[in-house]
């Protein structure tokens, strides 16, 4: 087994945090702003230094390739994305980045035999926090989005549309570049976990399955408004009690479902809102993941089986949006968990709810991703956070994964 | 038992519906607004045009009255408020002020023989829509609010304040003028329920015993916030769910107190609010009313022994004000009933969930309001509606009160 440095793991997270920093910790680095088009010249400069040559296609999105020693093989590419939430952390997206780098600086400095090319990519986009989907990248290259489309969307708060800043980026590439069958093989993406769930259990490494399935409903209570003093109890059609007892309803009945189903009510308009109006008007989310469809259509015929009439209230519900599960590649899977054994670190096999960039590239390529830690499961925040042990472990597993994959590709 | 003319109190209302005037109905006509001060105006017309002489105090309030036949006798006053909310009715508070100039105007017209001079009000900034708070112009008048204090409030999405609007109405008349113990001797307000139980009871005449006390909370639950596709269910300190289960024990533990006290959760307040994220924050109102204040200390003591922690979330509470039961005066209760009885009105004596000028007037003088049906129970909204003949029946109850009040006192 091979190991990375750990200290230059840790310069690489130090020096990139510094592009979009917040006073206080933390960054705000969205999608093609000034700060991320610092932090990618900084990783251009980074890899080609390593020997490695830097292109991009037509979606921005950047692939750095060393050569490898075998003519004629297919690349191995590994890597995630580099914009953030606004006030977001460190580590998002950026570690599967860096950690990339960090395998293949380790590769070029050891000078490691590897018989394909292996390529280290950057993903236009991923946060969707400045322009709307997130994935977007990935999604023009997978054709989840129609390109021109996309160009034209126009940031959040902003005139500018993502073809604009794409342009004067400077990042538009051919579309010949983009990630394809041809010319790649096998793709890992090493991510934070952005869960609780691996620092609760104790261990060191997530061996990502595949990222659970969605849905998305907003469930709506409509009642009566009426005067907070002259109103009767008897008489009122109160929507935020409907809500309050549908919101209970839920949890009792979808709690009776696998314990691995996550189901979130997030967010909540009540109208009028004053304190002296019985409430007419109640709208909640509800967003269920799992990574078993099965489930979530049985998470769907509780919705559609509802009381039409909670409290004289009416409810109703619309469907938003909704994602199929997705099982990663098992060859992958096995080249993480050789790699996890082979080092000697603790691990588990989960599924990743929240998306990335992977769920995608996984319907083109065998795919994979690898979770470290998140400390106190935080994420989307400046505090996010995993140790320098951590971001080292996680490296460690890709380099030997991805020789893995090419010693056996 | 003498009776108004319906055909001229419908009159009043139909031409008052104009100052503020809302397309599709309705008025917004905030305190000392231009709409405000035209329906002054016009008040101040009829009123001189009857007989009456018209003068105000330092706030504004507005006095206009006729003269009686026995010298040295002190005034009896009736009326209420002439503003509205954003988008308010065409009888809530105008309702007061024009069923009591229609009595006078059929005392006048019909000579109707009565002892005392007759004085009808206008109470200045009842609904406190635009200089917060309510009742303002009654308040000032019985010492609840420093008037300074007053005069320096600002008005709600503006910069002038009510002691400049006020100075600029040409309204601000003698502090001498204030209504006071040594001039006048019985107080009447007449006004719409603003609630359904007159009407779902099928009665034309609340006979008003007094205002509910009031307690005011804000009730808070703290949890955690967390990724919606990364925490597993166990892991969560869900605010949203919390807040539910909350409501719902407030609902049953209240409810077992009497029937008529009422309490309504109208207000809420969730943080991220965000579809994907568990909230870990909501804050919601709880307004509970009752005329019993021994009922209200128990819904404090409710209050106070809610657990400390629902759902693994943290549960505070703030007490933001409350405010006395207010009993009216026997002897004014007495008259209305017998005019009631007289006239062969269906009747019920009620108490007033809402907030009246006549609840600060009756610590001053002996008070009671006369409450009318509000069609579908509904106030403040442009769709408030009493029918021509609940509002001549209540200015019938009105003159007959003030008649028998003038002969006893």
């Amino acid at each position: 087994m091979y190991t990375t440095d750990k200290d230059r793991m840790t310069e690489k997270i130090t020096a990139f945090s510094k592009f979009g920093a917040l006073d206080g910790g933390g960054i705000t680095r969205l999608s093609l702003s000034p700060p991320a088009l610092e932090a990618r010249a900084e990783f251009k400069k980074r890899a080609e230094s390593l020997g490695m040559s830097v292109e991009s296609d037509d979606a921005g999105n950047v692939y750095a390739t060393l050569p490898g020693d075998e003519p004629g093989l297919k690349r191995i590419v590994m890597g995630s994305h580099a914009d953030s939430v606004r006030s977001g952390g460190n580590y998002d997206g950026i570690y599967g980045v860096l950690s990339s780098l960090e395998a293949i600086e380790t590769i070029v400095t050891e000078k490691i035999p590897h018989r394909h090319p292996l390529t280290v990519m950057v993903w236009t986009n991923e946060e969707g926090a400045r322009f709307a989907p997130s994935m977007m990248g990935s999604g023009i290259v997978l054709g989840k989005f129609e390109k021109e489309k996309m160009l034209s969307v126009a940031e959040n708060d902003g005139a500018e549309t993502f073809g604009e800043a794409l342009e004067a980026s400077g990042w538009v590439g051919d579309e010949k570049n983009r990630l394809n069958t041809d010319d790649y093989c096998a793709y890992f993406e090493p991510h934070i976990e952005q869960g609780p769930v691996l620092e609760e259990e104790g261990l060191e490494i997530g061996v990502v399955e595949g990222v659970v399935g969605m849905v998305n409903y907003d469930i709506i209570l409509e009642g009566v408004s009426a005067h907070a003093g002259t109103t009767p109890q008897s008489y009122r059609k109160d929507a935020l009690k409907a809500a309050s007892k549908t919101i209970l309803d839920l949890w009792e009945k979808l709690g009776a479902l696998p314990g691995d189903l996550v189901f979130t009510n997030g967010e909540i308009i009540c109208k009028p809102n004053v304190h002296t109006v019985v409430p007419n008007y109640v709208r909640f989310t509800l967003d269920a993941r799992h990574k078993d469809m099965g489930v979530l259509a049985k998470v769907v015929e509780i919705i559609e089986n509802l009381p039409k009439e909670v409290y004289g209230c009416s409810l109703s519900y619309e469907e938003h949006w909704g994602r199929k599960a997705i099982a990663f590649d098992e060859g992958q899977i096995g080249f993480v968990e050789d790699a996890v054994k082979g080092l000697g670190y603790s691990s588990k096999r989960m599924y990743s709810g929240a998306g990335h960039d992977a769920q995608y590239v996984s319907e083109m390529l065998p795919a994979v991703m690898i979770f470290i830690p998140s400390v106190g499961g935080l994420s989307h925040t400046v505090v996010e956070y995993s140790t320098p042990e951590q971001i080292w472990q996680g490296a460690n597993v890709l380099l030997n994964a991805a020789l893995a994959a090419d010693a056996a590709l």
